[in-house]
């Protein structure tokens, strides 16, 4: 890209940590397809400053939206005065954008980018028995995703037992099977980590893959690194793997369109 | 530059309007000659948005500072907690940072900006008898700075002939005589525009020019347009002139060392 000028948009990325975001780059390669004046600028924000970082950022007039990563996800939601049904289901947001009233609006794609990933990379989710590890943001908008995608069950685990159980509640009140688990792979079809182990080194495996053969497909969401110990496991197993990047590519469309960057995409997110 | 990532330092360059501002690119051109991954960032805020815009800002753990234009910089100084002695001579600020008590320090580069230039193209202030229309920020400063370099004399004018007053009696304590003027070039050696007339086709020139002759130089701080046409005028009449970004180019050293990106320049500013 060239630098930007004093007429660029700008897109935030608002995480803490933010220095493993991918969404610079990312965003700046759509940028420069669509020809759009946008730079897509990192914050580095800690929870208890998010009230005050979103209450300065809705005034910018240069601003196109904010995508929210870890950990913000879900407290973010409570500062939205508009939200998409698949948000408010989920429970927490990863795109703000401020509407006509001034205040923002909010929706979360990261259930859906999985699952355009998924079926895009390796096959239908339909019929497969699901295990989905880690029930915050991203695990809740999955799970419910591989509900509504057909998954004839989508089991969830978490190290916050309550958490588990209140997701797999919301899984169920879709008509889908949902139980809170452990941490085991095997029996699964599908099985997702959502959860943060993997992004240090000496985070143990998010989920125990003894048992668990070829024909289970194995996904992450930890985008760095690009390939966690867990995709390393499963590929050693022969499983297919999605990784975290791949969700995150699968959602540009979805936001391009959120964010009013292009009325179209090849492949629109649902 | 290559997009940046999420190790990317931000550098904000706050106005109303803020898309005529050169910062951007300016600052793109000194991060990649001392190889420090930053960007610089434009945000569009009004004045009523300014105090959350600041409160939000403090917060950026990836924040380097805040570069502070029209017409935010008398504004801006009161959110400082630490101010240079030149700052708060000139009641104005253009620059900012987040000090170890978490709260923003402050400074004024306008007025050794605009002497640093003009010395450095020009010649020598000392002795000059100078007036100085537009007493805002930008232009405190500059009258301020003049009187500090030697100048014999430094009127000034401003529509608000209050505000004219007050500065007048500011550059006089200094020791150097100083008059509340109306906006008569004739009989001054150093001619500057520090009001915003020019920066729309249909202002009118921001002084009278009649009897300026070859001896006189003629500044303005404008930047967009580059050539205003006071300096058009000037030029006509022979005089030596200094535009708007040659005062902006002549402060990236001492800002830098202000924001920590080097430890010493070429040519630092007094």
């Amino acid at each position: 890209m060239t630098d930007p000028t004093g007429r660029t948009r700008l897109l935030g990325v608002v995480g803490d940590p933010v220095a493993q975001v991918r969404a610079p780059e990312l965003w700046g390669t759509v940028f420069r397809e669509l020809g759009v004046d946008a730079v897509c600028v990192p914050f580095h924000v800690r929870p208890t400053d998010l009230e005050a970082f979103l209450d300065g950022a809705r005034r910018w007039r240069n601003l196109d939206g904010l995508l929210i990563t870890v950990p913000h996800k879900a407290a973010a939601m409570r500062f939205a005065t508009e939200l998409s049904d698949r948000a408010r289901q989920v429970g927490a947001v990863n795109c703000l954008k401020v509407g006509e009233s001034g205040g923002w609006v909010a929706d979360m794609l990261d259930g859906v980018g999985f699952v355009t990933a998924f079926e895009g990379g390796i096959g239908p989710v339909g019929g497969r028995r699901a295990l989905v590890v880690g029930c915050g943001g991203a695990g809740s908008a999955i799970a419910l995703a591989l509900a509504d995608a057909g998954a004839s069950a989508v089991d969830v685990s978490d190290v916050d037992g309550a958490r588990a159980n209140e997701l797999a509640d919301r899984v169920s009140a879709t008509g889908v099977l949902s139980r809170p688990v452990a941490a085991l792979g095997r029996g699964y079809d599908l099985i997702v980590n959502a959860s943060p182990a993997g992004m240090r080194s000496t985070d143990p495996l998010p989920v125990d893959l003894d048992g668990v053969g070829p024909d289970a497909a194995v996904a992450d969401v930890i985008t760095e690194p690009a390939v966690t110990p867990l995709i390393r496991e499963a590929t050693q197993r022969g499983c297919a793997v999605q990784i975290g990047s791949q969700m995150t590519d699968a959602q540009v469309g979805g936001m391009a369109d959120f964010f009013g960057y292009a009325a179209a995409f090849a492949e629109p997110l649902r």
